[in-house]
């Protein structure tokens, strides 16, 4: 047996109940690794926690990639691929980009997805076909939109800072043409891709789960989604999402050098 | 008669009626100068007319400065400062950090304030004395926090692409002290800041109706906002607001060269 929406939904709240009200609480962060600042809260341990609880005791022969805590059954059938908190700093500095990430893998191919934003009420949802957004202004299927060049394209990074070397030029020659680029938007910059507000997010070092739940958003929304190399995207690395396959195109003829 | 927190409530309302359902709408935007990119909506104007003809129903003696048309009475005891969108760039990529900026002066002094954003539903308040937050999450008085030094502190600015020349190298001598830094904020890191989430906003060239509103709310916070040389920030520029004395006395040594 699949998972079903009210399953996905049920792991969101469970989530939310851990990390909403932690979200500008003054708590402080512990840093997960000496040299670089990646803070992760406690909210994200519980989160992860309690959504694993439900996945084990509702789908005990699935396996489970975490951020926070060790991998099971990652060689099973059906895999669930976790991000608690996506956008750690955006959820210490208060802005209510981070996100859950709760990914469903078949055969190594994400399948299901979903993205939720718990302080603007905001849920995005994959279900295995079509994409689909709950917010305060209601609930709707969305698709990408069919941006047909660079120069009319809307891009987003979280930070310039995470590209090296020959990255840093691949992705500069391409922010130099967009007609619109920003930063800090984390996972959040996937869904307004996803809904057809944006046309571009380029990304490195990212983990397995930090796609893991927006492959399939943005894949049944009717966007593209691979490595810039345009693989697979389901391991992570070096990422490019857009809404069209024009803008993706033209994105990894500069990224793909 | 001054305003109460009903009038800004009213004039925050009337604003919202033009620019929530705007948001995320796909509408097309104008450039409003060639050569760079500074675009405007329809909600922009639409929103700054309802606001201006409220005020002008209410108290015609005051003045209004506005940033889409034109400013009248600035020698006027009392003046309005209005920025119906700040952070335009936010708004047309669907991110629900922009916020419709009323600032209220007396002789020239900022002293009452609220920034609203409708998405979220978020609006905070400077009603003269104190400061106030109001959100998805309750009510409540806020007030910055008290960070002793830039290691430990939380930096925003909206770009850095926006410094130029010695500003840029002043800029990154903090950025580099800092505990975290973050981009693409626009106002809502000043609302930020007076809630006590952040310590640090750096930002330049900014215009009289982009810091109006937001004096208030920092300084009744606990706050200090100034220009990059100390001295007050009601004409906008280079402008650096700090949550404690300690925080913006180091921004300052930097800033000030």
């Amino acid at each position: 047996m699949l998972p079903d929406r009210a399953f996905f939904d049920r792991l969101a709240d469970a989530a939310k109940a851990e990390t909403l009200p932690r979200f500008r609480s003054g708590l402080d962060v512990v840093n997960k690794q000496a040299g670089g600042f990646d803070p992760v809260t406690e909210g994200d341990r519980a989160a992860e926690i309690a959504i694993r609880t439900l996945i084990e005791d509702r789908f005990p022969e699935h396996g489970i990639l975490g951020e926070e805590q060790e991998s099971i059954g990652l060689d099973r059938e059906h895999v669930w691929v976790i991000d608690p908190i996506d956008g750690t700093r955006a959820f210490i500095s208060g802005v209510p980009v981070w996100g859950t990430l709760i990914g469903f893998q078949t055969n190594g191919r994400s399948v299901m997805g979903m993205m939720d934003q718990p302080f603007t009420g905001e849920r995005y949802f994959a279900d295995g076909e079509r994409s689909w957004y709950s917010g305060p202004d209601g609930e709707r299927q969305i698709r990408t939109r069919d941006c047909r060049s660079l120069a009319d394209a809307i891009l987003f990074t979280t930070s310039p800072h995470l590209f090296v070397g020959s990255e840093m030029d691949n992705y500069m020659a391409i922010q130099d043409q967009v007609r619109l680029f920003r930063y800090g938007v984390d996972c959040y910059a996937y869904a307004l891709l996803a809904a057809g507000h944006v046309d571009l997010v380029i990304e490195t070092v990212l983990k397995p789960y930090d796609v893991g739940a927006l492959i399939p958003l943005i894949e049944q929304a009717g966007g593209v989604i691979t490595t810039w190399q345009g693989g697979r995207p389901e391991s992570g690395g070096a990422i490019v999402a857009a809404g069209s396959r024009a803008v993706h195109q033209q994105a990894l003829e500069f990224l793909g050098r």
